[in-house]
Order: C-alpha cells, then structure tokens, then sequence
C-alpha cells in the first residue's frame, strides 16, 4: 500500500499548480516519503471550464464524491473565502480526512474552531500557504523557533502592494498609475481592495502571531492601513531620506503585551527588508537567543504556494507512515492582553501641509514640544495654494502620543496631517 | 514524567550558549513541548576551569557517568573535532541515547556512518547547528523542500571570512589587515586555517548537498579556494564593477549531475547575498517550482547555535513523546554523478598581469579567442615594473575553457593569471 489518494476541492491557479507538481515531482516524493501521492477527485464549480484535466483526474461538483470515498485520505481545500469553506472543511474533518489549506483568510479568523475539530478527529488541519506564499515561514517559527522566544516578527508579506509600491519608487508614478500596470500585468485583481487596503497582509499577521506569540489576535483588535491613500511624493521624500516606502505587518511583544498593526512604513536602504522589490515577500524573525533572522521568497504565484501545499502534503504523509496525525500545527499557546498606545514606541515619518505665513511652523514645533516629542530631520517644500508641505522624521514616540499629536493638529484647524508612517531603521 | 535530563560532551561557547538557554527559555519550551528540560551532567577536560557553573550541573571528566546513568535521554555534543568526537557519539548512541551535535566537520566527512548507527540504535541523530549557526536551514530544506526539485543551493556559509571580506570591502583594508583585526574582535581565531582556506564552508557545503540533493560529495570530488589570497585591488574591481566580492559555496544540479565549489566570486549588488555583511550568514535555496527563496541570520555566535541545538532537542523530545525516534533528520538519498567540467558554466572575473608593450593584449585576446571565450566588461590599468594590469568579466564559459585558458595562459609564459572568480548576476 504505497500510493496516497488526495482529493481536492477548487481548481484555479494554486490547485492546477497542486496537480502540476504532483505529477511533476512524484519521483521526488517517493524518495522521500515512500510514497506515491495520486490526486484522484477533484471538485469544481463547472465542469465545462475544466475538461482539459478530465482525464488525469475524476471531476466533481458534489463534495459527497470526496466525503464518502474511503480511499481518499488528505484533501486539499483551495477554494478560498470563509464560507462555504469552513462548512467543506468541517465536513471533510468529520469525514476523518486530513485537510491542507491555503486558506488566509478561513485559518485568520475561523482557524480555532477548524484545529480544535481536526485534534477531535485524529486529523491533520495544516495550512503552510496561507502565508507568504513560497516562504515555509509557519513550519520554521513552529520547529526551529521552538526554543527561543520571538520578541518581533515583520514582515512584507502582500505581493501586490509591494509590486505597486515598487513601481511608485521605481518609477515615480502615482498609485492609480502603478495599480493599474499591476493589475494588466496580473499582480493585482480587478478588485484590489483586500490587498491594497491591507486586509490580506492583517489576515497573514493574525496567524504569524498566533505562530510566534502563540496569541489569536482579532482583525478589530489592531489598526490596518493600505497603500491607497499613498502620495507619490511621500514615496519620493522617503527616498530622499534615505528610505523605502513598505506595506509592513509588524507584531511585536511589548512589555508582555502584544501590539500587531499593518501599515505603510519607511524602511532604511540598510535594512534587509528595503531590498524586497515587486511581488516578492520576506518576514523577519527576532528571536530573544537567534537575533534577527530573515526568510525571503516569492509570495504568491501557482508553484510557489503550491510547493508550501506539497510540503504540507507530504508532513501529513510522514504523519500518517508515523501514526502521528492528529497533532495541531502551531503547539505554542499563551493569553496575553494587548499592549496600550502608551507602551508602543517607533519613529515616525510625518506630513503636513500649513499655510506659507509667519507663525504656522511655530504652531508645530509647539505642539510637538507639548506633547514632549521632538525631530529628527525636517525639509519643508513650497506647495499649492499658498500652502506650505513640510516632511519631518521624528524620534522615538509612544502611539498615544501619536494619537494626541494629531488630536491637537486638528484643533488647530490650519495644520492638515497626511500621514503618519512608522520609520524602521 | 515531564522532566527530561540531558548531558553535554564539551562546554566552550555554544556549550555555554545551550546552558543558558535550557535555562532561561524553560518556560517557552515547557509551552511548546509540555516537558522541563534539564541539564544533569556536563563532561569537561578541565573540572577547575568550569566552577562557575558547578553549582547547577554535575561536571564530569568520565563519559561513563553520561553513558550509564539511565536518567540521561538526549546527550549534546559540542567538543568539535572529528576525533575521539566520533568515538564518543559512537558510545553515545551505542548505549541508546539520542544525540544533538553542532559538529559540521564530523557530520561532513564520518556523518554516514553516524546516520546508520543511531537507526540501527532506533535513535535521534540531529546536526541543524552544524551549518550556518542560528539559521535553520536543514530542516527547512528537509520538511519544506520535500516535494520540490532543488537545482541549486548557494550561500555565504562562514561568518569570519565574510566579516574579513566585509571589512576589505568597506575600509578598503589588505586582507592581512582585515584578518587582524577580527582576531582582534573575536571573529577569527587565533588559527584562522579551517575558515580562511574555505575549509569550514566546504563541510557545510557537504551537509547541504546531502540534504538538497541527497547525495554525499569527498571533499577531494570539489575544489575548495579560501579567501587568503583575494587581492585588495581586486575587491576595489569587483565595487567598481558593481559587484561585491564573497566566499560563496555553491552546489548545483547541471544535466543530472552534481556540481559543488567554494570559491571567491563576484556577486552583483542587486543580488540578495550582495547585502549579506559581516558576521552575518545566508543560504539561498533555487527549486524548480517555488523559484528562489533565500534565509538570511547570524552565522555563528554563541546564542544563535545554542537556539539551533535547543531546536533540535525540542524535535528530538516530540518524537520520544510521539515515540517516533530513530528516522532520519534528511531522508533523501539518490547516487548522482560528479558533473563534469565542460557541463558546468560561468562567467567570470579575471585579473591578469602582462607586459605593457605592444602585441601582449592581442596574445590575450587570441588566447580567449582559440578556447571560443569571450569579454563583457574590460578594465586595463598601469602597473609596477613595466607591467599592466587587465582585469575582465567574461561571458559565460565552461570550467573546462577555463582550464584550457588557464594552461594556455601558462605556456605564453608572459601573462600571469592572478585570479578566476565566479560572477553571480
């Protein structure tokens, strides 16, 4: 009994990448498992759309085709959305199959119930792809970082904004401009909204968390900013500081109290993570005893999170040669509170625009002094309208003071803050 | 039974290293794993050098006090050397316990025979500390990496001469210069030999070609250049160029055959190694469907060994609780050939000095004309005692053309070859 039947429920890009590599690399697989992995159901919503495969595998738009074939033991759910999803899953656990998935945002707000039911079963519930892509990030923090203690992970982990942002620094042109190169040449969708405004990038933060702190943050428990409200000339100043304008997740232990936030931020030219160019994903590792630790890759593309779903695979396979299954993928579990604005400290890129007149810039300095924070580097350029723009680099403030920073702006009524980027050196 | 005890063979840096962490990460590893670890009895050579610690562990000079106490599951060693370190985890798993090593030059050259003992002993044999310090590249290429075809593996895998390289690059330094100083700063030894020939790098070449191709490569089967004779001159080409001199292993699938060096080479600035300095380490790994993913940390140092050590003690204490010991930490295994020179193609960099009279650049250039080599980029500055110095970049060419330029080059009698790295776009 050396071959493994594998059904697969959902057959676009990443499930034809899936079938692919099956094929492909079985020689591969059976060297290193001892087995022979044969992908025998797979359903889609149209059977006309997918004839081309019909005769490499049995074709289905009933799930009972999968849920009631005994030879079937891992199925892989690339589907994608919440719902059905979390019912396919649910039943296909039930039904003692061990589930693969690469689904972000299911395992980010739905993943408790879903491992908590596949432990009841005796299954396996992994998910490797569900973040960056070609990364094997989860399998790593969960095995190698077993030991140490994780005190930061961040990370660009959205290939499509970081393809636009790219584009905006390269190229110097606008977010509209850039987003819809990305979207002729594939990198975004033709709706871009959970990408560009963040929400894809606060789903892979959610589960990097629940990886590194062994804590479920929820998406209202933290601040999620995307790129579309970036100004060209914001990515432009960012340069001329010596920066790089990145969508960045970071989630961080702050006095035992866990911050996570996604938003735009200024990454030094001398970080590691300022070389991360166009689609390409890359999350940082800090750990108490290793220091900082990089791992870099495609984070998207067919192949690419298809091979994080053949790892998962062939993890599931060793497991069932060992008897193991049943065991969740992320063993780490702690409760910690959140961390308070007062206790989060960055740098911040800031700017604003106040009327070109005696006085205004003594407003700000003003208010900067009241709420005790102070510059690092200013340039102010002339602007529109009589209106002044003025770029500023602060030093280490905590988020409260952030927050009352802009409360004070907007009492004064002539002063109109832009934006509020962290700065990661 | 939730209290696992461990003895340690040696108690230098990561020896020191792994005390602490078993310490101070109790907790994290008792979340994870759901046991204490604790470290009962430690061999030295020398009781009186290790007071300090005499306190919190028993010292021993007698293996035997490891090797018959029962108590003891998971034995570290961290002795270095190949002899008796061989005789020692020969004992070790002889009397079944399972064995945690950081030793690359013991697994590079007598691993094999170490692998079949500690299966035929049903034990766990795992070496993740011997290549690349705190980055966990082993398990990632044998878990993550499981059903994809790698086709090439390459990296900056030794911390001193990229710290000395870095130093020549940064200060402009000779390297007798650079090498003093990190003598000076602890980054080199006081017999720097084994990292400043390439020899350290070529053990972790080894390793990782064992894991990514599994198949084991002699270090006689490849060659092995160090960096002790690179040339200050040719560090300031290779900038002005737009590339930064590296000691870069390479192992590499060509036609089915299997290709390893260690060598200087050229490495583009826009390539992800090129920002790869100091002390630092990174691995990038090419497989044929998820394309190139690279892992970036510290390459040596005594916590980041120490959290590798620790992570593989956290692997080792899973499987007693899964009683899954005694497979493999890399399961692939296939016999390939050595490549051959001709199959094997590069570009690369060439410092030659000639005579600056007429009629020597044209032997030159016949030269590279007879083996059917061509120029990229020429440089041709004025030299001491009537000679010129030329230094090139070349289109890609085979090692055999190399070679054959080489000898040629040699009978001419006239131009001295000084240097031939790899250049890596």
């Amino acid at each position: 009994m050396d071959v493994i039947k594998l059904g697969m429920i959902g057959l676009g890009t990443v499930g034809s990448g899936v079938l692919a590599m099956i094929q492909e690399h079985a020689d591969k697989i059976y060297a290193v498992t001892g087995r022979r992995l044969v992908l025998k159901t797979v359903m889609v919503r149209n059977l006309a759309k997918h004839q081309d495969v019909a005769e490499v595998v049995h074709l289905t738009t009933d799930l009972d085709d999968i849920l009631s074939d005994p030879e079937i033991q891992i199925v892989v759910e690339v589907m994608g959305g919440i719902h059905p999803a979390k019912e396919v899953i649910t039943q296909l656990l039930q039904a003692h199959k061990h589930v693969v998935t690469a689904n972000k945002d299911l395992i980010a707000t739905e993943g408790a119930d879903l491992i908590r039911l596949a432990r009841a079963n005796g299954c396996d519930l992994m998910y490797e792809a569900s973040v960056a892509g070609g990364i094997p990030i989860l399998r790593t923090i969960a095995d190698s970082f077993a030991a140490d203690q994780i005190t930061e992970v961040k990370g660009i982990v959205n290939g499509t904004t970081n393809y636009i942002l790219t584009q905006m620094a390269q190229q110097g042109w606008t977010y509209a401009a850039a987003l819809k190169q990305a979207q002729q040449l594939g990198f975004a969708e033709s709706d871009p909204t959970n990408d560009v405004q963040g929400k894809d990038a606060a789903y892979k933060m959610m589960i990097l968390s629940q990886f590194s702190f062994g804590t479920q943050v929820n998406l209202e428990d933290f601040e999620t900013t995307g790129i579309d409200a970036v100004a060209a000339q914001d990515v432009r100043q960012a340069t001329a500081f010596g920066y790089v304008l990145k969508l960045v997740g970071v989630a961080r232990l702050v006095d035992q109290g866990i911050f996570v936030e996604v938003a735009p931020a200024l990454v030094s030219v001398h970080h590691p993570l300022a070389g991360v160019n166009n689609e390409n994903n890359a999350v940082m590792v800090r750990g108490q005893a290793v220091g900082d630790t990089l791992f870099y890759g495609p984070g998207a593309g067919a192949l690419p999170t298809a091979n994080s779903v053949l790892s998962d695979i062939t993890t599931v396979v060793k497991n069932m040669i060992l008897k193991t299954n049943g065991n969740s993928f992320n063993r780490y579990s702690q409760a910690l509170p959140l961390a308070t604005p007062a206790q989060v400290k960055d740098r911040y890129y800031l700017a604003l625009t106040l009327p070109d007149q005696p006085g205004e810039m003594q407003k700000l300095t003003t208010v900067m002094a009241q709420i005790n924070a102070s510059f690092s580097q200013i340039v102010q350029q002339a602007g529109e309208n009589g209106q002044a723009r003025v770029m500023i680099i602060t030093h280490t403030m905590s988020k409260e003071q952030l927050h009352e920073l802009q409360q004070r702006l907007t009492a004064l009524g002539t002063i109109t803050l832009h934006c509020a980027y962290r700065v990661i050196e």
